[in-house]
């Protein structure tokens, strides 16, 4: 790996065996939990990648509607965890936190969202809605799904653009090389320059962290800008770039039924199957 | 698209525009909203992809530990949610939920785990633990992430046989031919045999799925069974296998730095980019 790569906190040697004789050290992906905790509680876990974390928890908080913009945060600040040393052989139980418990520590600003009000009817037990780092998984009934989402404008920009947009991504991707499993996503401008790429182990933590890049600079809603994802074009994609004024999203990958669904609601340019001259543009 | 892939509920066509010029119909796979009820309450909600929901619901109960086999459950129902057809042209507020409805209404059997008690010294809001159907993320805390993991006993098989096992899944894929975009999860026995595959937009749904299926049957433990996957292998799909007591895992993607840890703890064989003879089996 190369010695950028060999110094990231993203990435670990591992001992492997390659065809049943060779030991040699092999690099993966590091992906480990952050916990994301907002005004002194615990908000939500996912498993990400070491690296902008602040980035990610505040992409996260406006994916999920819990702030407009950086405006809406009174500090942002990542701690690392207490760290023990992998287990040595067989464990009896095995216990995730055990390798890692870094968090950020989120506090909103006065008048930001926050959480969700519990509504007059709600049990009791249902007070505090855990939101979750995908948009979906971990909410508990449907009717938590609904989000408001703003339409977006439409824009123009070369058709050709997007089949060359997802080499561009991929040369700035620094840890893809050394491991061949993780996933980008890349803000780009309509011209195609890129302005920020972000890699983790999880389609929507990439999401997040580049989202909230621009978040954290006070510079969303992204209205002229372009996102391009290393894989497909899943619904909560399409959720959180919309929840960002994004007006065109770009996937190597297929995109599935509900984001296209949604992308045509909300006046959105998808385009699929990128980087391969056989791309899709879907039309209402 | 085959006339079988034609009716299938997982799949549904499209307009796009290819090259700028011609209007085609392309086939995506159909990703929705299933809600999982617990006991007539709202336990988690997952976007999958329609079919095998009995399954689908019955695989996730065990890997959260809620039931440990089939005998845990009393009843278990798929619902058709009611559907409201796409809306047309664009929309000033976007209801992911007018899109699909489904629910499985899953009643315990008496005896079983159910829901983890609140702790005596929880606040009341945390009383009821949302789950998260990819074992992480929704979850709240980092303290949620701890589970009992039982070791596995390790299993011999024919070393070549891991790189032969992706071919074996990929023939069994009804979906993956039409839209180039769905995962899939095969219990295969030591012998290379497939007894069991399964389709789903998330990965972690396609292992829900498949495990769910033997779960039902009342064949769970699987401990001379091997569990192969589409995609990479991340941790949360280490861990479906361990609830499963399933002693191998098979990737053709990369693993995490995780999924290498717990299975090196569990005993479990983890062998990663299989398929294309440079394979990598993780040992201590």
């Amino acid at each position: 790996m190369s010695p950028a790569a060999a110094n990231s906190p993203a990435l670990r040697s591992v001992a492997v065996q390659r065809r049943g004789v060779a030991l040699e050290q092999d690099v993966v992906v590091v992906e480990e939990p952050l916990e994301i905790r907002l005004d002194g509680r615990p908000l939500v876990v996912t498993m990400r990648t070491p690296g902008d974390d602040e980035e990610l928890a505040a992409g996260f908080l406006h994916a999920e509607g819990l702030i407009s913009g950086g405006a809406g945060i009174a500090s942002l600040s990542a701690v690392a965890g207490e760290r023990e040393a992998p287990p040595a052989g067989k464990q009896a139980r095995i216990r995730i936190t055990a390798f890692a418990g870094d968090r950020v520590e989120v506090a909103l600003a006065p008048g930001a969202a926050g959480p969700a009000p519990a509504s007059p009817t709600a049990a009791p037990e249902r007070e505090f809605r855990a939101t979750a780092a995908c948009g979906v998984c971990g909410k508990e009934s449907l009717d938590d799904l609904d989000q408001e989402l703003p339409p977006v404008t439409p824009v123009q920009c070369r058709p050709a653009l997007f089949e060359e947009l997802p080499d561009r991504l991929r040369a700035a991707q620094t840890l893809f090389e050394a491991t061949g499993g993780i996933h980008a996503a890349g803000i780009f401008t309509l011209d195609g320059e890129l302005l920020c790429a972000r890699e983790d182990i999880g389609r929507h933590n990439a999401v997040d962290k580049v989202i909230g890049h621009f978040v954290l600079r006070g510079e969303v809603p992204l209205r002229d800008r372009i996102l391009v994802v290393s894989g497909r074009a899943g619904f909560e994609l399409v959720q959180k770039a919309l929840m960002a004024s994004i007006p065109a999203m770009v996937a190597v990958g297929a995109a599935s039924s509900v984001a296209v669904d949604m992308a045509t609601a909300a006046g959105m340019t998808l385009y699929s199957f990128a980087g391969r001259g056989r791309g899709n543009l879907h039309v209402a």
